[in-house]
């Protein structure tokens, strides 16, 4: 990540239109957090969700021309007309191709070294479907649009996050049965290079990455399961030998207490609730999700487009806010743990 | 528990006679926490690890008669000779046998309802077995101690316990794969009887179980997973059925912090480490280890011997101190969490 990431604006993608997205960026922003940042998005939209005045900047260096008060939205070539009056919380089809429309243009910026990060509100798995866009997800769609002409899409890994602890999920959406069947030693060998290749750009210089294991105690040499022995410990060593600085497999139930307490940088978890349960312990207003592998820097809040209470004013802005504090320190390398 | 139970001393056991249990015992006694409590052990020992002196009772409701600064020890009869002379942290048969001796007479008061509860100082497996001892472990010994002539021994669980969170386990120490091969309608109904019947005991007079799934998002209906569907979701309907207050299965990642903030007063985790990683995520000092399943009150420290600083003056005994708290507040049914 360049120095002068520092004074690059963040492109915050717009979301689902009738999802709660619009309104959380507007709270936001009423909150100063959005001081340098644009939202890639449609201006209508954002004053229904709230936003007093909004002020159309064709790129993100034009930031600076907003005057004070104004929401600086981004424009977005080829979005939908009359996103502003469809329903609040139905899947929709505009809505959805929208969504997508704003992910390729903040894409576009900070490729192009105009913007210093992604943070993107939530999107509808259903609307991204009716809306025509190939990807269920946002995961699934910034891998594609990072991956260079005619190369495979770089492999990705999820780390989720708080002030205390970060962890990063070796499998993450597959039954417990499968995630045992999965598990490999390419999985936890490629999940350390990614977890390591990111702390360094995220400013950490030397990371110290702990291996959770995955059975009770780590296998207790082999008394209770023997993947410890057949390939995560290996694994392990392997990345070491990469001059990594991995250490482990350990107890899943005391690493990520000791990881709390600055004994590591980042904690590798073989499965999705392993990882998940401590980073949400302590609440899961500030747990921020992270797209690790990517050439580019991009967060988001942990939750979904709650169209059960969209256009209500009842959002919660707070994961929000910590994706936009997260995407602002990971990309200018401002260690995230003092 | 009858109420007069407040009344009743309690009964700590030495544990291992070179391991870190008689040091820890003293400590406790010097800070005042055993102003209620009998220790079932050798007057000398305890003296080896600290205590400027010792009064031997035949019985625990002699305690009222013990000069103030002395630490009450209940006689235990069959003790070997020379316990005081043997090096520390070495396995020695004599100290496994004692500390077995111990334990039958801690539950041999309890049982007769002359103490309120037992608490464990940590014994070593490897002594245990030198001594001739045929149980593995305290669960096993007092499971075993409890059980009535000619009937099988009673089914028990693992509760562990801090301030914030009670968790109890369906399976325990084996391999993950083993765990799913192992889970069933039956052993998932068993523990909520289980935990329900221990929170009455306890005081509580509605219990609140939570039951955390097995999968991802407890499987987001079949997707990641069908247990929750074979066999966790029936046995939670089941327990309701038998008027248990039984809610679930909830997503693992979310279940524990939803406990932690009050919305339960327990929640029954498949494995191992689903329910130890929240537990022991804020520290492992203050985690108590209780047996339930048991007619009577038993917890102990949730650490072991540590023969390699036994007798060097620094083991901490504030998991005792906590197991102490716990067994009192367990035994006279006062509420955990205020």
């Amino acid at each position: 990540m360049p120095a002068e990431s520092r004074d690059l604006p963040l492109v915050v993608t717009m979301g689902d239109a009738v999802g709660i997205g619009p309104e959380i960026i507007v709270r936001a922003f009423e909150r100063g957090a959005l001081a340098d940042a644009v939202v890639a998005g449609d201006p209508a939209v954002l004053r229904r969700a709230g936003a007093a005045m909004t002020a159309l900047v064709d790129e993100p260096a034009d930031l600076g021309e907003v005057p004070p008060g104004c929401l600086p939205v981004l424009a977005v070539p080829g979005l939908p007309d009359g996103l502003a009056s469809l329903p609040w919380g139905r899947v929709d089809a505009r809505a959805g191709a929208a969504a997508a429309r704003c992910i390729e243009q903040a894409v576009h910026w900070v490729q192009r070294g105009e913007a210093a990060a992604v943070v993107t509100a939530p999107v509808h798995k259903e609307a991204l479907a009716a809306g025509g866009v190939p990807f269920p997800g946002h995961t699934e769609m910034l891998q594609a649009l990072a991956a260079t002409a005619g190369a495979p899409p770089p492999p990705v890994r999820m780390m989720l996050a708080n002030d205390e602890l970060r962890v990063v999920l070796v499998t993450i959406h597959v039954s417990l049965r499968r995630a045992l069947d999965l598990l490999d030693f390419d999985g936890v060998l490629q999940t350390l290079v990614i977890a390591h290749d990111a702390c360094r750009r995220f400013g950490i210089a030397a990371p110290r990455l702990a291996v959770a294991g995955l059975n009770p105690h780590a296998g207790e040499g082999g008394l209770f399961g023997d993947e410890e022995i057949r390939f995560i410990a290996p694994a392990v060593r392997s990345a070491r030998e990469r001059g990594i600085d991995a250490q482990g497999p350990f107890a899943p139930d005391t690493v990520f207490m000791r990881a709390r307490r600055g004994e590591f940088d980042l904690v590798v978890a073989m499965t999705h609730d392993h990882g998940l349960i401590p980073v949400k312990y302590l609440g899961v207003e500030h747990g921020v999700n992270v797209t690790l592998g990517l050439p580019f820097v991009r967060t988001s809040p942990d939750h979904g487009t709650a169209f059960d209470i969209a256009g209500q004013g009842r959002a919660d802005p707070s994961s929000l806010l910590a994706a936009l504090q997260w995407a602002r320190r990971l990309a200018t390398g401002e260690r995230a743990r003092a």
